[in-house]
């Protein structure tokens, strides 16, 4: 039987996993949704991520493809799979799509929301999905500095020791930093990023925050192309997927509204 | 050696802990608080909160006495308490109170949030922490439910059938219902609540925004003061207790902001 290719929406809570990517032993997102698509199919499913998020990651706006080896409609995938998946993952939404769509390389831009709740006590609530600094942070220092990524650059020095991509040049569209109350929130959106390329960037943001660097330190760091300018990696509990977009003859919805909490 | 009385803000994620009162074999708020100020004290000590919350509730605003049984400070309660507590509960502030004040007692008016996720996808993010809807909801028919509570009523017909308090009759001077996007979010403040007296009003709301009833449905359930007549008890993890109102003299500080999400 010929199969036909899908596009899904995918929501999942990051700290329940460890990470997209299948791995033997551990429970991915990537194992949880093929195994509920088997289940509707009753035969085996392989998908592949718009963006393969670490442990920790959360995402709103995922984005998978899978090619449906056995004839069911969009729905049936989406009702389906969602009976199936356990706690802390679902699937949105489920179009088909041309055989030509990959959730991957035909992504055009993809965007992450990086979550920060700024308050001198350990927060109860939101562990594990937001990033707490229990120092003061200057909200405003942290926006002028997230401009200086807006543009095409070589983002080498905000790359992982193990990134495997070929091309550490992006383009970046959005670096807007809000705050609100204790709360403040990073939106990036580029046509790709690198391993740890967000949590790269909100470790500089923070740093420049705290007043233990300038604002212009973001720029020196990217012009470096050099990891070790860089401050650590902020933490990954933060960090949200929030949407992928591609060309609208695949006319894919909307993602959900990224998070905010206050 | 005389005791010192302190009050603390405490936050906590409901979804880790059986409720607030103390439990033999299980994990409660009030069990995990006790144990680490009692290591702050080296000494037992026993805590009284203003609303003993149900399991799954969580708390933004909860505030709990205790007298404090060696000699410290208020920050080294807060500190100390709060670097031997678990994840899902923390110390916000401690104060030093005059002997008068009693957490439960002393609590002039209490405010409560429910949050509601309308979405006809179970949610994966949120899990434990928002009450989902399934069915579409109107938030205007909701809020004009909501108005029927306001003033002084004998709220018998929300009260659940264990519930032990010897006065019916509550003075509700707040119940305001907001919406935005997929979100729904009640505020209820009064002198007091009855045993599951917010869920039990979510229940009927959510009747409303499911068109099964109309808004002065609500009025009519009041007024039968009738358990029978309500709708199902709704959740509790879309409960959160977010403020408690004592006396200006005692001068306690303000409460986080309540939970927002979208």
């Amino acid at each position: 039987m010929k199969t036909q290719r899908f596009a899904a929406g995918v929501e999942y809570d990051g700290a329940r996993f460890k990470g997209w990517q299948s791995q033997p032993g551990v429970a991915t997102v990537q194992d949880a949704l093929e195994r509920a698509l088997g289940r509707v199919a009753d035969r085996p499913v392989r998908t592949v991520a718009a963006g393969r998020t670490d442990a920790g990651v959360h995402a709103t706006g995922q984005v998978a493809h899978f090619d449906g080896p056995a004839k069911r409609r969009a729905d049936d995938w989406k009702l389906g799979g969602n009976s199936a998946l356990p706690d802390g993952v679902s699937i949105r939404w489920v179009r088909r799509v041309p055989d030509d769509f990959h959730a991957r390389f035909a992504a055009q831009r993809r965007a992450y929301r990086y979550v920060i709740l700024n308050q001198p006590v350990r927060p109860a609530l939101f562990h594990g999905h937001v990033s707490w600094e229990y120092r003061p942070l200057d909200p405003r220092r942290m926006a002028e500095a997230a401009r200086h990524l807006l543009g095409a650059c070589d983002f080498s020095a905000f790359r992982a020791s193990s990134c495997q991509s070929q091309r550490p040049l992006k383009t970046v569209y959005r670096a807007d930093l809000k705050a609100r109350g204790r709360w403040i929130w990073l939106d990036v959106e580029a046509d790709g990023f690198l391993q740890h390329m967000v949590r790269n960037v909100a470790g500089v943001l923070l740093a420049v925050g705290r007043l233990e660097r300038e604002p212009g330190w973001c720029r020196e760091v990217l012009e470096s192309r050099d990891r070790r300018r860089a401050a650590a990696t902020a933490p990954p509990h933060g960090l949200y997927l929030t949407r992928v977009t591609y060309e609208d003859r695949y006319a894919l919805p909307e993602p959900a509204a990224a998070p905010v909490f206050w």
